[in-house]
């Protein structure tokens, strides 16, 4: 969709840029393409040319002003036209319609998305965990004591199965090792640097290239009718934060996530906000409606989830009256995305699955409902 | 401002209403408060009447468009011209300004108040200790064991001194059981009842009456130029959040508060969040701006308070590149609402009007910059 737009303002910038074509060629140079005998049939037959010219320049001027209207095209393009699509368009309706008995006024159109494997991918480890890994390979050499403590070790020598024989608590170390003594805007630098170079193991993507182009669309899609979208990640905050409003076009304000203590502190009579050690909130599980209410403060209406970590917050979003809407991102696409669930270490998918399928939530099949994974 | 309006479209409501006046009578009507003779003139000196008519018309149209374009009045029509407002004025007008040194874009324009003392009053005690309270006397017959234990005795005694002896632990323990023991929904209904129907013991005012007008009209104005404004108060957030959208236009959202442990719990199939009788986070001193790093996650460019409370959050805002803003209210005015600063119990302010002074922030004084304190 923004490529398609984007494509339209150049050849308009384009057309800009050159001569002002004859009146005869206008209508021609856009249909040439298809048309390569327009110039040659305008010089031999006058009449038809002014009528190609009238037509295509009302098609073309229709065209624009379907584009500036955001009529182009399926604000769902990359979706199959199957029912995952059409339970989201349903709902959309419903409460959006004036009048309707489900009709939601817009300020109370809170959307709420999981991050990893609802918006990015999530494999073969959450982004954030490379970013500690490729953070505490830089920090080493200020970590003479590393080279012997595990998780660190395993670390800089590369050793990913030292590394997971660590388990959680080794993996928890080295987020906080990695995610504090420091400030946050330094943090924030740190992140932005990370991602504009940093590549996917498997894809050799950009991470921020790994984002789902289905649910770009669903964002767009939800704002264009009065939503406020926010996510609401087990992941860290600040990280989250440092790519959000770029690539998601979600503003810090409207990100949630697990976060560490801070501490303001005065050095040289300049205000700083230092990230420590110890960690404050995990967004993930029970955690997700607790910062939904103390970051929100209303009910959502809308959610969108694809692990055992968000059914909470499904089970909180569809808890109140009138229409409510909550999806679930099933991966079973080995051969585009990945395929895993109910025994997956990364992203399991189990009882949320089973809860969706009694209370007929949404589940999306990657393989089945997306036409297009990653944006092209 | 809101009032004017109001009449403006009962006046237009009213018009539309009566028959249609003839043509000479319109501009006559219009002008007959303050020229009774205008139909005798009309009859006598048929060129005149024309005259006044065209000319009426035009101011009325004139006006009218002029309303309707938001430019009926001076935008913070109840402040008198005085440096305070001019330096607030000419901040907006920097960082609005496209291809000013200073312009900062929309979604980075982010303005943080205070709610007791700066937004509405603080005084005799703030307002949210009130609720507590008559809370409490209402809860009362559920719990005999108050019948004898402090600070609950004290207050079920009306003993305001008992209460007061027992000191800020007290008034912790009182806020804590009054705000405990039920879902943040029932929380939220609770306090709009007493809203509803509670009266300020000196002004026999409704609480939300007692807003400051001059600062509605900022929180307008800086809306109107593509700011995002918050609370940051040291009030309980869920308080704040239950008439913030109402009565300043600001969502649940963008209210950041000190706020108690919470509990996401599954009753018989239906979710809800439990307040509980910890304490989370104290969004005060210190706290206010660790409140908007976790909270916004984007460095305010102006701040707006009125107490030592309020301090380390204009520092974190004024610690920036570009221009910013920070702003104290002085309550010096003890004839329209009260008078305190450095020795005041409540709202102290002594350290902060000290470094205001040095680092030349805006010091408000109610009483010789405000043309009035309470709307209308």
């Amino acid at each position: 969709m923004e490529e398609r737009l984007r494509r339209v303002h150049d050849n308009a910038a384009e057309h800009s840029r050159t001569p002002r074509p004859d009146k005869l060629s206008l209508g021609c140079r856009l249909f040439e393409r298809w048309y390569p005998t327009c110039h040659s049939a305008a010089r031999v037959q006058p009449r038809v040319p002014v009528l190609v010219k009238m037509v295509s320049t009302s098609l073309f001027l229709f065209l624009l002003a379907m584009l500036a209207n955001g009529y182009a095209a399926d604000p769902l393009a990359s979706w199959n036209d199957t029912a995952s699509k059409n339970s989201l368009i349903a709902f959309v309706e419903r409460v959006t319609k004036t009048g309707s008995p489900d009709f939601v006024p817009a300020p109370e159109r809170i959307a709420t998305f999981d991050n990893d494997g609802t918006l990015w991918a999530e494999q073969p480890m959450y982004f954030q965990f490379l970013f500690a890994i490729d953070r505490a390979k830089a920090l080493a050499p200020q970590h003479p004591e590393w080279q012997t403590n595990e998780p660190f070790a395993s670390v800089i020598k590369g050793d990913m199965k030292g590394l997971a024989a660590a388990g959680v608590k080794g993996m928890l170390e080295l987020t906080e090792a990695t995610h504090s003594g420091l400030t946050t805007e330094e943090f924030d630098q740190a992140v932005k640097d990370w991602l504009a170079t940093a590549k996917h193991p498997k894809s050799g993507r950009r991470y921020t290239e790994m984002v789902y182009q289905p649910m770009l669309e669903v964002l767009t899609y939800l704002r264009g009718n009065g939503f406020k979208t926010f996510i609401v990640s087990g992941g860290g905050v600040d990280f989250i934060r440092a790519f959000a409003e770029k690539t998601y076009g979600i503003p810090p304000e409207q990100v949630i996530g697990s976060s560490g203590k801070l501490k303001f502190e005065m050095r040289d009579g300049k205000a700083g906000i230092m990230k420590l050690t110890e960690v404050d909130f995990i967004d993930d599980k029970d955690g997700k409606p607790i910062g939904i209410q103390s970051h929100i403060g209303r009910h959502p209406i809308a959610a969108f989830g694809n692990s055992d970590g968000d059914l909470q917050m499904l089970q909180w979003t569809t808890a109140g009256a009138g229409a409510r809407f909550a999806l679930l991102v099933h991966h079973d696409d080995a051969e585009r995305e990945w395929a895993y669930d109910r025994t997956s270490q990364i992203g399991k998918l189990d009882k949320a699955w089973d809860e969706a399928t009694a209370k007929g939530w949404t589940v999306v099949s990657m393989k089945a409902d997306w036409k297009t994974i990653f944006p092209k």
